[in-house]
């Protein structure tokens, strides 16, 4: 049994934090809106103090942190680790934070980076829940889905990441859902998923095979009233998904197709993938307290 | 020599009028911000009527419009022409207005619809463009492309348009310019086009084979100080319509290219095209009046 850790997820927006025992169980956890961007400048230890305030730690508590605090606008960069990597590597580039709070050893993982066609992509988070997500489902490959305003797909080979891409699909739903001509026919709320009106979505994005012409289609059959107003975000949110969709290789020969993320996002995924004939898996936002927790094993066993 | 013309293309934002001779010449020109959004409900006579006062016009004058006028939000609903549907059809099919003003006849092109994968695609005022654009170029058929916020590819065939596709190219380079994560790190003001940044988006759209995805390059490049910041709106405008150009056949034997609008634009799509080899003609804005005067004459020999 290895010492308790404390795990904190810390985004733009939110800040989540758990205290996780000495085989990964999580015994509390706590939330709250002070995302790196609601944190004045400074106050980045204090901050984190009392959000683990409550939790009773022996002196040397090791903190281990993912997300946007280690960008440029967080706590401390923690410059990007290059693909491939797995748990060593980014053990062994953790970013030390100087100023933790007294009687804390706080780390910062690093992001990943990689390249194709001359162009990087980055991450920050997510590698830390792919690796939660391998071990909880006892993987040493296949194709990892983070959805979200930009969703990663992440490419694992021997526990290692060979290589992920960026799709921007939440906020291109969000700039189309709220922005755009297809906004004024849309209900304001977005009601419960139409399932039906979703699929049709996803198919047309592929029959399409262009994003900038399939979306067109939430106008045009709305104007010959082919479709119900009120489906329509749902069949809009079946295009942008199925647009991201149509871009990766789900052959079943290079592993198990996963998707990590809130339940109602992830049925989402599994609703579109079943259209291409792909059961996925899923797992839920604890991925993250299982990575943060394997890097920090990892750590100790170096 | 036929009588003179008036022709009207009257869209949602602006209305643009011309008096043109009986061989088509174009005698005068008027333009206003009086789009069918600005024109109160029951006022587009008089709004017709004040927009050609200046001009003698003999008694019973032709007026011909096209554009959003047409449509459900316009002065009287022109029903969409089906395609394949050229001249004749589009001719047989006007819309004459209930209440014209005095002395006037005045009639609507309809616009025209078509399908494909299930999907109906729509437009209203481009079909009269290509029209004039045959004409002033001497064309039986060719792939032709109206540039713009729902852009429109127009395939030509013996004189009729076969088939056309929109794509929300101009809305979807205004929402990532203006409200996605890429305007944070891009000047307010566009600047003039850097030809080699836009030429880079143009390759990397093809490359990436999907927007969601190549978007994000603007963050990432921008990120690594891979390029200028100043450069940046150039890059996402290739971008965007590099993926506008990634899903048309341009495929030479199916007859030229023809780029139809304002300069600016149509430089950009010449520019485009180039990159993948493929030189397109030009046509500018007066496409419009020769189109409606091509009608005209279609009505006189019926």
């Amino acid at each position: 049994m290895s010492e308790p850790l404390v795990a904190v997820d810390w985004g733009t927006t939110s800040l989540r934090a758990a205290l996780l025992d000495g085989d990964g169980r999580v015994l509390a956890e706590h939330a709250s809106a002070q995302g790196i961007l609601a944190v004045p400048p400074g106050q980045f230890a204090s901050v984190l103090a009392a959000a683990c305030a409550q939790w009773e730690r022996p002196a040397g508590q090791l903190v281990l942190m993912s997300g946007m605090v280690g960008s440029r606008q967080g706590w401390q960069e923690a410059p990007y680790c290059p693909c491939p990597a797995g748990f060593a590597e980014v053990a062994a580039q953790l970013a030390w934070v100087q100023d933790a709070p007294p009687s804390l050893r706080v780390a910062i993982a690093p992001g990943l980076s990689c390249e194709q066609d001359g162009v990087p992509d980055v991450m920050r988070g997510e590698e830390v829940q792919v690796f939660g997500a391998l071990d909880l489902l006892g993987l040493d490959g296949g194709l990892f889905v983070l959805p979200g305003t930009h969703s990663k797909w992440v490419r694992v080979q021997g526990r290692r990441i060979a290589h992920f891409a960026t799709f921007m699909t939440g906020e291109v739903y969000a700039l189309l859902r709220k922005h755009s001509i297809l906004a004024r026919t849309m209900a304001q709320a977005d009601g419960a998923l139409d399932t039906q009106a979703f699929t049709r979505g996803v198919e047309h994005a592929r029959a399409a095979g262009n994003l900038l012409h399939a979306a067109f289609s939430a106008r045009t059959l709305s104007l010959f009233g082919r479709i119900q107003e009120a489906a329509l975000p749902s069949y809009l949110s079946g295009l942008v998904i199925g647009e991201e969709l149509r871009s990766q290789s789900l052959d079943a020969a290079q592993g198990p197709v996963v998707v990590i993320g809130s339940d109602a996002l992830t049925a989402r995924y599994e609703l579109a993938l079943q259209c291409l004939g792909v059961r996925a898996q899923t797992v839920g936002p604890q991925a993250t307290w299982r990575g943060l927790w394997s890097i920090a094993q990892t750590l100790e066993q170096a």
